[in-house]
């Protein structure tokens, strides 16, 4: 049994409130061995209070050694197993941009590309073409017209753009139209399987979009043909307020967090754009929801950079807000990472992700701070990702219990 | 592969005696933020001896958040998982009241209710008669006869009471017949699945059973009537014997405990009153079995009851027997329990539970007592109750290589 099955199951209602405030690729390196991490290194007076009456642990994204990107890390911390509900590349670029896909979508990332007098292509990326240049053209494609289905095209960046298609009994298993090389014309889409009705209408609807969008960009220099990449519908995820009872608001400054948390069908509040806004929205939204997502980007961000200080004030940002949630009294508070950044990497890693819980029935550890060694005491041990929402849950008393 | 498939290929056979003794809901919590659990406050001179040459952990009863009841709790420190066995309501109850319940049995709960002229319910618990009149009318239902099927009728308790058919290829996937008010018939028994021929089975018996038990029942001014709910039979569980190559024996108080320890296939020895008594009993039988399990109840009560206190004399006295045990000279000796009921929760809860393993290829860890807090330095880690007993027989020396 998955672990959000026996949840939908168990799960309870009560007037508790959750707050998850993810602090995105928080865990991190020390930059000599016997150093101190970025978490260990800022100055968290909110947190380190917070550990010593709460409980603290290690969360595994996915499995030990394995390095999340940003879907499958939110996947595991929002409950699910991120192994069995993978996110193709199509619905995570249309999620990335903040477009809210439905169950009906077909998402594609798509490609400019410049086709000579012969259809053959001679750039498979339109020659790099700037965005104030491809940004409108990419907007000229929503005039395709093809009966039935409803499309959205969708500028992304240079070259790249994004496409859905929305209409019932849409397949998804489509091969990409990209040959990988020039000197031969885009490929025709074709289903996977040939007995998959739903994907072969998805095969004649992106055949006429081709058709009618090379039309339109017909006499363009550089960006007169496109590739058709990555189709993909949305994952079949239960939404996450009826695996948990919660209703569920997610609060992010950046589109692809926005996306990952109404794939799981949160509702997305207010349009902040500083973590001050943030916190703002959450005191105004307080009264409406049980669960509250909050994401803080620049942690991410600073250590994607490899600036270890730059990452430590963003920790320290991220302190600074945890009184301001306090004062709102959530029945149980968690501060943890969707993964690890470690800024001396630059990257996404795989190390286990600090994680804070405090608020109602924690058994409090011996822990004194939050950081990631002291976190190796901590009183919830080691666990995957998707372990932490029926904790947060337990701790709520929002999951009653399994058998007699 | 299951744990148990895994242990079962691999068990081998020795002379080695394992004792599980077991301190039900030992696991607990501080009554202020930074105090002590109850386990924690309790003097506990043996087992804090044991936890310095022994061995500590922490066990998660079935996933981390979730609450276990008595069923699963115990299935996973008896080895199985619990997720994968469940134990329906109908052998629950007849568990729960020492029935040993076999492989060919259908069980029931049955309500008594009270009906009027035109067979409408007037009171769906039979104006919750008591236990006094209600058991003999219970027992007088034993005279219904079924060609071919054996009838057992237990009292419970009130207006409840068991019901177990026995005969080869009954099926236990029927709706219960409560219709869940009043002023309607009761509902007749229906198969899940129509095609289910076991079960279609078992709708035939139970049909003729509530005829002539209404014929018993006529003219009764409360209980003149009769519902049943959660037709179960018993999950279907390799032995303990076969599993382990142990011979096994329970010794318990409570019925609900021996039950369970019969549902694996365990040897219920004696019949103790108190905790004393079970020690006398393990005592008597020590040569004739390789594997003791052995169940105090009072420390669960007491934390049901929120009362902290005398769940901490509990733990004393569950303490004392430790030293009683020991002098039998077991192989490997563990102390847990199959859950946690905190006395400030006042009932079950999800928190880890604290192990201790001492005897035989121990590796000892740092801990120097047994208590929530120091069992997170232990050196058994935190790991789910069904990996307890494969290293309990591990230390045993009774589990061989896997591989070569």
């Amino acid at each position: 049994m998955e672990i959000q099955d026996l949840v939908k199951r168990l799960k309870q209602k009560n007037d508790s409130k959750v707050v998850l405030f993810v602090s995105d690729g928080i865990g991190g390196l020390a930059q000599q061995p016997g150093g101190k991490t970025e978490l260990e290194t800022a100055a968290t007076p909110n947190l380190d209070r917070l550990a010593k009456i709460g409980v603290l642990g290690s969360s595994i994204p996915i499995k030990p050694g394995i390095t999340p990107g940003s879907g499958p890390g939110h996947l595991g911390i929002f409950g699910y197993d991120p192994l069995k509900h993978e996110i193709g590349r199509g619905v995570l670029e249309a999620t990335g941009i903040g477009f809210p896909v439905g169950s009906d979508d077909v998402c594609i990332r798509c490609n400019f590309c410049t086709l000579d007098a012969n259809r053959n292509i001679t750039d498979r990326r339109a020659g790099r073409i700037p965005t104030p240049e491809s940004a409108p053209l990419a907007e000229s494609l929503n005039a395709v017209k093809i009966p039935g289905v409803e499309i959205f095209v969708k500028p992304v960046q240079e070259h790249r753009f994004a496409v859905v298609f929305r209409a019932a009994g849409l397949g998804g298993n489509v091969y990409d139209t990209d040959p990988q090389k020039t000197g031969v014309p885009p490929l025709d889409p074709v289903a996977m399987d040939a007995n998959d009705t739903a994907s072969l209408k998805t095969v004649e609807v992106a055949k006429e979009f081709v058709r009618q969008a090379e039309k339109i960009l017909a006499g363009q220099p550089k960006a007169n043909g496109l590739t058709l990449r990555g189709f993909a519908k949305k994952p079949n995820i239960t939404p996450f307020e009826e695996v948990t009872g919660m209703r569920p608001a997610a609060i992010a400054v950046y589109p692809m967090y926005k996306g990952l948390a109404s794939l799981v069908g949160m509702t997305i509040e207010g349009m902040p754009k500083t973590i001050d806004e943030e916190i703002n929205v959450l005191e105004q939204v307080w009264d409406k929801y049980d669960f509250f997502f909050i994401h803080w980007k620049y942690t991410d961000s600073r250590g994607e950079d490899g600036n270890f200080d730059e990452k430590v004030k963003m920790i320290e940002k991220y302190d600074e807000m945890v009184a301001r949630i306090e004062k709102l009294g959530p029945t149980v508070f968690c501060s943890t990472g969707d993964h690890s950044t470690p800024a001396v990497m630059a990257g996404h890693s795989f190390h286990p992700v600090p994680v804070l819980v405090a608020g109602q029935n924690v058994r409090t550890d011996a822990c004194q701070c939050f950081g990631e060694t002291e976190c190796l005491k901590g009183g919830l041990g080691m666990f995957e990702a998707m372990y932490l929402m029926p904790q947060l849950m337990a701790f709520a008393g929002r999951l009653a219990k399994f058998g007699a």
